[in-house]
């Protein structure tokens, strides 16, 4: 049992949010999280994030404390402790970083193209094209935040890369959606269109 | 309760699998989802496949039966019926496509330059970029098994989207080392580097 280390992709993020010096509610994690972090990674829930810090408070890798308010009750914040910033950097040192991992709904209904009808299928691919157009925006966005800030080192680098990643992922969907068209010229849906078989003699 | 409908993304996938037609056992599934589900969506574990199956099967989505071998126990595998068939194809009509989610423990940890050594980040970058590579002959390996049958229409799109998105990502993480190189020559990382802060006045 790793007991001194993070154990959690959320628990990581979480750490990895504080870990840049600021003191944070909940409620701030995961405005911050689905800021930039899914661009990624991933954002976890609300509830994912609220149960992870009381778990990291008890392992003494956060604290929290209450801020009062003009005139309703209190916001908790958290801070990274220093046992939890040496957790994350030790998690960071030794424990190998995973394959990437991309779970793209709209091109598991292109393979499964098959079973549906030509139009609703295009209409899907439309739609996926229009949120990377609303994503690349939010990225043009933060680009022109950290422009101006020389100690942003490692968050220009990021958000270049997702800035480039989004640029290409928009590339290959409109050819993606130029090649449908052309299958759709050649007669549409082929008779007995099928996806790729399993490797070897499965079956 | 949709109760027509599979429900999560693991039955998904071990449907949209079967729905090319041909029996297949737990241990096919596996491999054809490694083999290129992987590569758009995730490749659920044995063990959420074999319960799935079982799942499925107490629907009504799949059937069974038992291949004997020359010298050992049986094989047993499984069918899509005509109700499995109906409940995947109306699930793709009518759920509306999931947002693409990346989850990329690599890009994390550049995101959190700031707290590990930069002789251990570009580790862990060309580890992802030797990664990439082979994913990219794998699909390479695909790409020509189904150049030569033209049944194989939906296939072909994915597989050819796959190829440019892993090139895309090769030429991304290509420039990203370059400029970690150049973040480098410009006095490594700069005092107080820190990431994107949080938007609005949070904290």
């Amino acid at each position: 049992m790793a007991a001194r280390q993070p154990s959690s992709a959320t628990a990581n993020a979480v750490l990895g949010l504080l870990s840049f010096g600021q003191e944070l509610s909940g409620y701030d994690l995961k405005k911050w999280a689905d800021h930039s972090l899914r661009f990624f990674f991933w954002s976890p829930a609300s509830s994912q994030i609220y149960s992870e810090l009381r778990r990291l408070e008890s392992r003494g890798y956060v604290s929290s404390r209450v801020i009062a308010k003009d005139d309703t009750r209190g916001r908790r914040v958290y801070a990274i402790t220093d046992e939890g910033r040496r957790a994350l950097a030790q998690w960071l040192a030794t424990e190998p970083a995973d394959v990437a991992v991309l779970k793209h709904p709209t091109i598991l209904r292109v393979w499964l193209g098959h079973l549906m009808e030509p139009e609703t299928l295009r209409k899907v691919v439309h739609e996926h094209r229009d949120r990377l157009e609303g994503r690349l925006a939010e990225v043009h966005h933060d680009q022109r935040r950290v422009a101006a800030d020389p100690t942003m080192a490692y968050a220009k680098l990021v958000i270049d890369w997702a800035e480039r990643y989004y640029q290409a992922e928009l590339r290959n969907t409109d050819r993606l959606l130029d090649e449908m068209e052309e299958l759709g010229t050649r007669g549409g849906r082929p008779a007995g269109a099928r996806s790729l078989p399993p490797p070897g003699g499965a079956g």
